[in-house]
């Protein structure tokens, strides 16, 4: 069976003479990909549906189990920990998310969760007791697939008075018109643990800067840099800020067979302008990237000129400054194209982050745990955005990142192999110590 | 209230000294455009869901209450007749359609069943029992907004041997996976007259050659030729006929913060192409129109390069030639677009139907039904398909058009006046009276 640790690959790991149990992690990481796996081996669990819900109640006995003192706070974030001698210290946080894409992979959240499991359940079996105390963290919906507003859980540590939290979850809605707000209500229901979800006190999630020392997130790579250095890891140098937006356009419905073609209001020949556009402009913007990927048709009949189009714009780039100039640019030309149509059109801003660099603290501590395990030491900057970015608000922030075979993420082909994980949860675990 | 008579209309009518009823007409209209209306005024009754039911049973209902001999076939269209003294002979059709597309509007199909059924109620008032029989039909999914696949019932009317409809109905499904098969079998369940639809009966459904003298439709214009011109009703010379396909480009999808763009196989900026390029290719093919009406894009996260996207294309030219050079040319380029980009892509085509001429016979019915109220005769092509393109291939056809309100169409303000619907009808009774 793919995913299963084959008796090679164990005598490779005790070669490298590693602390964490490579294959304890690795079979729970294949367990979890078990939770929400369709057809096609790719696993959907969006925010808060059956199949997160059902992932939050194994994580939760995960961490019961090895004895890590679970507690999930207001916005749905689910913790464990190792008390330190001195709790008043600030604390390490190591952290990443649980929820998926729609038919994403196993490893995109849930490694890095479970690396920081693996990593106190090796301090414990060490009989390490830790001056401050150890957390690791299932941020919720880092994702934002099933209401497109991410970085939800990492947004409440680092406080909502700025970020309008609670007002964005109140617009925020599903597919079927369910709200954000809505959504976590019901999941309070779901008794112990779960009945902590509070919308309305989202403030309490809040975490004081006196209170975390650093945060730190392993994570695949997402991308194939690694792979063409032919590394199994690397130390990310900062990461990407992102503006997310959503766009309609209105035009005018009408008779497929009857209107000619001078004379139509076509909303969607409109948006594929744009979109064709949007790819242009973020290819002439080199370092930008630019995603359209949702994108709903009204009324959606084969038979009928599309009177109005709503898609979804997604744009990073590590340069903010570079970043604004290509939102500007794309922004423009949907007016342009709009307006010379004759067709309306309005863009609505929905999230916007700045690109965070990572702290010297985290990434001298990660360059010396690569040093004493004799592995080549390798920064990259990273293009997707991670909690880690909205954490670097609140702390140090450093990130690891493992290698993605063929940089596929997002996909049920998203591989990473057992070795590249076991060896960067040992990373993360020397590193952890570093910083103790 | 928009839609009721006043006292203003109704002496207008009294002046014209019409034989059919306006008033009642205009109201069963205005009746039926309440079953399936929505929050915005639009109607929706697409095949056999639960508002096409509902009209059904109304319309059922109504012709019981006529006296007009009510029947439902194998494919579920619903007739009224009054039989002929001699019911050997050929029998004159008048029909339409009952169904909608998406929030479409009140006169669409409905206006057209509605005057058959004026038509035949007044020749029973006039105590005219005709030598041959004539029939009112609503004829089943004329739109074909559910599953995609339109003229199912004049299809079956005409024989679906050649046209496979059986095998097309198997394979056609609504966005919920159900087939037509399926929902024509569930709709069989609906008690009397409904256990008539069997979908494995379809060629009961079939009529002869010799059976019908000819098939009258009344409709909406659909454009604003008549409007420009400021005429009520014109004749149809003919109508376009059209080209259905169906349309999948295959990329990759991906992360969309870390694969850079010229690393992705975007399905959708491919699409946009597309549509752009359909655009152009049918606007520089002057007399074809060409719509992409419905887009689907997988998975469909706004944080996920587009994998997988599927669209309709509709292509219409009353010149059989010049639509096959637009379909030719849109199809050439779809592929092309695909492999300079990487992609793959899969056209499927849905359905064809060639361009119908009307018939001398109908035409010049009308003609003289027209100079007989000294109104001004007019012809005009129709660059809708229609039933009456399907029922060319059994008997002569023509067709009456009536003026739409700014040309609107499938939307919510499509609207045509009280004046200018009971003269249409009132064309339409002078021409049956003329074909018997």
């Amino acid at each position: 069976m793919k995913g299963e640790v084959n008796h090679m690959e164990a005598n490779f790991m005790e070669s490298l003479n590693l602390t964490i149990d490579g294959n304890r992690l690795w079979n729970q990481i294949m367990a979890f990909g078990k939770i929400g796996e369709g057809d096609n081996g790719g696993v959907t669990r969006t925010s808060f549906d059956q199949k997160d819900i059902e992932a939050r109640k194994y994580f939760l006995n995960l961490l019961e189990q090895a004895d890590l003192s679970p507690y999930m706070d207001a916005a749905g974030n689910i913790f464990g920990q190792i008390i330190g001698k001195n709790p008043e210290l600030p604390a390490i946080l190591i952290g990443s998310h649980l929820d998926t894409v729609n038919s994403g992979g196993r490893f995109d959240g849930a490694m890095g969760v479970l690396m920081g499991v693996e990593v106190l359940c090796t301090l414990k079996e060490k009989g390490i007791q830790p001056e401050r105390t150890i957390k690791v963290v299932s941020l919720t919906d880092e994702e934002g697939a099933r209401f497109d507003y991410a970085f939800v859980g990492s947004t409440a540590l680092v406080g909502n008075e700025g970020s309008k939290l609670k007002e964005n979850l109140a617009a925020a809605t599903d597919k079927d018109g369910i709200t954000y707000l809505e959504a976590m209500k019901q999941a309070g229901l779901e008794g112990e643990y779960f009945n902590q979800i509070n919308p309305d006190l989202l403030e309490q999630a809040q975490v004081g800067k006196n209170d975390v020392k650093a945060y730190i997130e392993v994570h695949i790579e997402q991308g194939k840099v690694l792979e063409n250095e032919d590394l199994a890891v690397g130390i990310v140098t900062g990461i990407s800020g992102g503006e997310w937006s959503e766009v309609t356009i209105m035009g005018e419905a009408g008779h497929a067979g009857t209107t000619w073609m001078k004379e139509r209001k076509d909303a969607l020949t409109a948006a594929a302008e744009c979109i064709v556009a949007i790819e242009k402009i973020a290819r002439d913007n080199i370092g930008s990237v630019a995603t359209v990927g949702k994108l709903e048709v009204k009324p959606g009949s084969s038979n009928v000129i599309p009177g109005r189009v709503d898609f979804t714009l997604d744009v990073r780039d590590i340069s903010n400054e570079r970043r604004q100039n290509t939102v500007t640019k794309i922004y423009d030309s949907i007016r342009t194209i709009a307006a010379n149509r004759g067709l309306g059109c309005e863009i609505r801003q929905v999230q916007s982050l700045s690109s965070v660099m990572s702290s010297p603290i985290v990434m001298d501590a990660v360059k010396d745990s690569l040093q004493e395990l004799e592995y080549p030491v390798y920064e990259l900057p990273s293009g997707a955005a991670h909690d880690a970015m909205v954490m670097g608000e609140l702390t140090d922030i450093g990130m690891i990142f493992v290698r993605s075979k063929s940089g596929i993420s997002h996909h049920p082909d998203e591989w990473s192999s057992f070795e590249d994980v076991a060896l960067g949860c040992e990373v993360l675990y020397r590193t952890t110590l570093k910083l103790l």
